[in-house]
């Protein structure tokens, strides 16, 4: 068996890891995990401690669950980036669950959450820098609120798209409209007349494959 | 003039006051300063950095505004809270703007923002409070996005109206239908028609005094 190589990545990953002790360094290591996760598995599961999460590849969707089942997306981890949010055990004052899924295969590397919190509790640095990237996520969140609630959903579903193509570097957006919707927290049938508008204006064309992309200068100013 | 005497009541507040030294308290001192704030008045706009707020009386209200001018309440400050969203230039991770409005007559102490970050820079036990004050507002505004989100309109003024009784300590809450919209994000209409249905059930009276809860347990049922 193949030793996972831990320390290296973490090298990277951690601001901090070179001003933790060598035992510090032996413990966060000997209590990590890689992980590999489906398309669609997930990861973590409200208010449980599932521990930090380092992202190697992939892509994971961090949401909100309501009773009723509906679901709101409130950011995206990809490579490189670490999830604080579920380890609720690590920082008290997260007092909200959320949920997170595999959007894409995704490989991770998963920090027990009391060894985490043994050694954050020791070493301030550690502290302020899970605490910093909690913080960078109630900036996200807070964008993502001002979308929600104030943004007319022309503008959001232009952002959206522009944002959806460039970041999977194609004209064509590969997604049915309902889980357009979903990711934008909105109904699947508000999608589809806001798109058959998008169409008729001659910004997108769409088909059983997706949405195409056909006037980004038309998208860009309704994002505007 | 009396001088303010900002050291005893910091010494209560702060939970890092006596780990950090003498010549610290006395910057953070000499840079506070006392205000009073009138009902309605805005106390911090958008992104310029106003500095660390300790609320001393009264009551200020943090919230998000829209171009449209369409605002959302994100919480509330009482006797003894810290602001630290007001200073965005302490944490660099806040990346977005609130509003704060003195929803009472209000009395503060303000703290300069370099001056607190001075201090927090090379004090990683200032640092983290000031980081776990603002992971515990990113609780407060999950648990508004999830109310809005998900929630129906029935139960969030069920929990509205018997949240603001405790608080009140009164059986009258006291405001107008466009103002308990506002509270809740919503619109006078929707308000004013959930609590004509409210009435018509015998949950509450609604005259221009405003509105008297008449059946807690039937609103605590609904709020369930």
């Amino acid at each position: 068996m193949v030793q996972t190589d831990f320390e290296s990545v973490y090298k990277e990953a951690f601001p901090f890891w070179n001003e933790i002790t060598e035992a510090e360094r032996e413990h966060i290591c000997s209590n990590s995990v890689e992980k590999i996760f489906q398309k669609g598995e997930n990861i973590h599961d409200s208010s449980e401690c599932s521990g930090v999460i380092l992202v190697r590849s992939g892509c994971l969707r961090v949401y909100m669950l309501s009773e009723s089942g509906k679901d709101i997306t409130l950011y995206r981890l990809y490579s490189g980036d670490m999830c604080i949010l579920s380890a609720s055990c690590v920082l008290k004052t997260i007092t909200f669950d959320v949920f997170i899924d595999a959007e894409e295969d995704s490989s991770c590397y998963l920090i027990s959450g009391p060894a985490f919190m043994k050694v954050s509790e020791s070493n301030p640095k550690i502290k302020i820098f899970s605490l910093e990237t909690a913080v960078s996520r109630f900036s996200d969140v807070m964008w993502v609120m001002q979308q929600i609630l104030f943004m007319s959903m022309d503008k959001r579903l232009a952002i959206f798209l522009l944002d959806e193509s460039s970041r999977t570097n194609s004209d064509i957006i590969a997604l049915t409209h309902e889980q357009i919707a979903r990711y934008m927290g909105s109904a699947r049938e508000v999608v589809s007349r806001m798109l058959k508008y998008f169409a008729s204006e001659g910004f997108v064309e769409v088909s059983r494959k997706g949405v195409k992309l056909l006037d980004r200068k038309g998208l860009r100013e309704l994002a505007l």
